[in-house]
């Protein structure tokens, strides 16, 4: 499959861009190639697609289900009770949904955790976007638990291979205080073995720092270093509650950290992203939506002016996560902590490539597109979006988006009700 | 001029709206009044219009130009040296770029401050939206520069008539460290001579509080209601440093207060707006964009979340500032703080009305549309705008919208080289 955008700003300059099978070939300002799609650029511009650092894409489901309630009647009067009746095909629907939503904000790459693994890696074949997704592993320190959720991960990883290049195998040890030491032990010898991706909410609140004071005499980091599993394979979602001392201990495994702060305000954690902390020790972080209970939309460009604007704020710095950097953390430091390669529009590059329609108001007068991008713009820019090498969205039409968006609504409605 | 709005989704039933000069005559399950206009409601919802209660409308014309600055580099060397050269025709093309982008963001109304004042008037009566405008009234506490504000805002409140019903003239005290004591007398007695309202930024930092407490040896609210200054037509916007005896007189006086969250996170003020205490003190107050210098988007779907998420965090109370409630705030709050009237779809009352189209993901499953609104979708739901009885956009298209973005681009972009 060849692609050819023609006329569309890059870099301050209109350009012709070349792509074959996923690899930009040429980039001039005039392209003569033929190609078996050409794409009208003109009056739009094209960035690196957008990568969902932690989210649970089926959760799409309860959007709007149980807003504003105490975290604990939230989690054990309506999400748990919903998520114990999910069906595969719940998911399915509902991750496809997900991604639907995704592709039409730009993003074409999310780092999932959530129950029916194969649900949501059949959705993200369909829909044709990278998932990187993770069965939930909880055992609640139960050795048969432990014993089937190991089996079970085992069983996914070999089966994952069916689903390449769409979907990507990678563990979810849900925290540290859903999860026993021995399952987590065995996490870090599998994936040190296979090479695997490790997604796992870590020091989202004070309780979970207690919880690991209390039963290891270490913080949720210290503990995780005690057994070894921190690494360039570790990412962790939240990391509120993190201190210098964990930062430091973070930064000499190499691990990788998620901000999620639109969930963060909605459930009131309570703590801050230390922001001013992370970035001094140099350790890499891009942001996550969370999943759409707790959100409630799956829009990594909403989640941008969150991050900069709330990194501003808490340090009493405006300077602080300025408008090119929150984006690079968006996509070129994402797209380094899943390893996709270098996520940036150059010859000889295969990132996945947005084109966003500059005719409207809030990019005008379009001084700095990455300042219209983080504060300006909403997710409804994006125009065009092209991941592996397939054009998934033209003039913001996905195929299908009908027969998803109603079969996902029957899910839901029918799920409540049984 | 009628409007038949035909099969839309209302308070959970799907009506028809029949509206004859901005009032709603007839809500039926089928209504047979015969139109000027017929406009096809299927698949949307109708809700009340957003309003705007704060901003600086031809600040648009700086949007993106000055970023992640410190306050005072940033206004001295980049904001302040533009606003010194604006014409009166920059600022009516900035003021008409800003109507454009809300409309298309749901807002009909807006509560503006700002130089060139006629420009902006005649911003709002071409594009037929609704605009509280004020001169900014600085006259740094010299005489000379008094006479001539007090002269200036006499001229305009007369001139305001012919602008009418668009046009609103305010009054607009920049602040109390940029405005004689003597010049808010003044205002005090003129605007409840002619019952005219007063849009003033108050304690947006603590250094605005400092300057009042050195200056008056009280608070900025204290020293305003020494001077008797606050009432039912008081409109304070920022807010971040108010206390407990700050609301209580502000209770106590019927004054309002705008909450500007986008702004205050962005400009890194230091001080978190006090929801919890004026919540429990039962001051009205609504939702303010701030100008798009320090937001940098007319956006008040997008400042609900905003305000709602951070309500929840600064509190550590997720029950705060529910969708419904937020929602409310924007709209019939906003509405009375302005008094637009009761700002509700129902027959005889006269509010401005949008259509917010269903049919994307992040309206799916649609389990509550207020839930939606605030948490999941942003303003390019909004698809029809009805404001003062005359349709502003159908199907997003805003007619003239090419040519306001070209002319206020080629504005601002002369402007910075002037």
């Amino acid at each position: 499959m060849t692609i050819l955008i023609k006329g569309v700003h890059l870099d301050g300059a209109v350009r012709d861009i070349f792509i074959d099978n996923g690899v930009i070939l040429e980039i001039s300002p005039s392209c003569t190639r033929p190609a078996d799609r050409t794409i009208d650029g003109t009056g739009k511009a094209a960035l690196p697609s957008l990568i969902n650092g932690h989210t649970h894409a089926a959760m799409t489901l309860f959007r709007g289900y149980a807003d504003d309630m105490p975290l604990k009647s939230w989690l054990e009067e309506k999400i748990w009770v919903l998520e114990s009746k999910l069906t595969e095909e719940d998911v399915y629907w509902g991750a496809k949904l997900a991604c639907l939503e995704m592709i039409r904000n730009g993003v074409t790459a999310f780092n999932d955790m959530y129950w029916h693994w194969e649900a949501t890696a059949r959705a993200v074949t369909d829909m044709k976007v990278r998932g990187f997704i993770s069965a939930v592993f909880i055992d609640m320190f139960e050795d048969g638990k432990a014993r089937e959720q190991i089996s079970l991960n085992q069983d996914l990883y070999a089966l994952s291979k069916k689903y390449e290049p769409y979907a990507t195998f990678t563990f979810g040890p849900h925290a540290l205080y859903t999860v026993s030491k021995a399952s987590l032990e065995w996490m870090r010898d599998f994936s040190i073995e296979k090479d695997i991706l490790i997604h796992m909410h870590l020091a989202e609140t004070a309780d979970e720092t207690r919880f690991s004071q209390e039963k290891y005499g270490m913080s949720p980091v210290e503990f995780l270093d005690s057994i070894g599993l921190l690494s360039g394979r570790y990412i962790g979602c939240h990391g509120c509650a993190l201190d210098e001392a964990d930062a430091a201990v973070l930064k000499e495994r190499g691990a990788r950290l998620v901000h999620v702060p639109v969930s963060n305000l909605k459930l009131a954690v309570g703590r801050v992203f230390p922001h001013r902390l992370i970035g001094k020790t140099g350790i890499p972080y891009c942001f996550g939506t969370d999943g759409c209970a707790s959100n409630n939309h799956l829009d990594v460009l909403e989640t941008m002016k969150f991050a900069s604007l709330l990194a501003k704020f808490h340090t009493s710095d405006p300077t602080m996560l300025p408008a090119r950097q929150t984006f690079d953390m968006a996509t070129r430091t994402a797209a380094d902590i899943f390893r996709l390669g270098e996520w940036s529009i150059r010859e000889g590059l295969s990132p996945d490539i947005i084109l966003i329609d500059l005719a409207r108001p809030e990019f005008v007068p379009n001084f700095d597109i990455y300042s219209d991008m983080v504060y300006a713009a909403n997710s409804s820019a994006v125009d065009t979006v092209i991941c592996l090498g397939e054009v998934l969205m033209e003039n913001r039409v996905v195929p299908g988006e009908e027969e998803i968006m109603a079969r996902a609504a029957e899910t839901a409605r029918a799920l409540v009700k049984r």
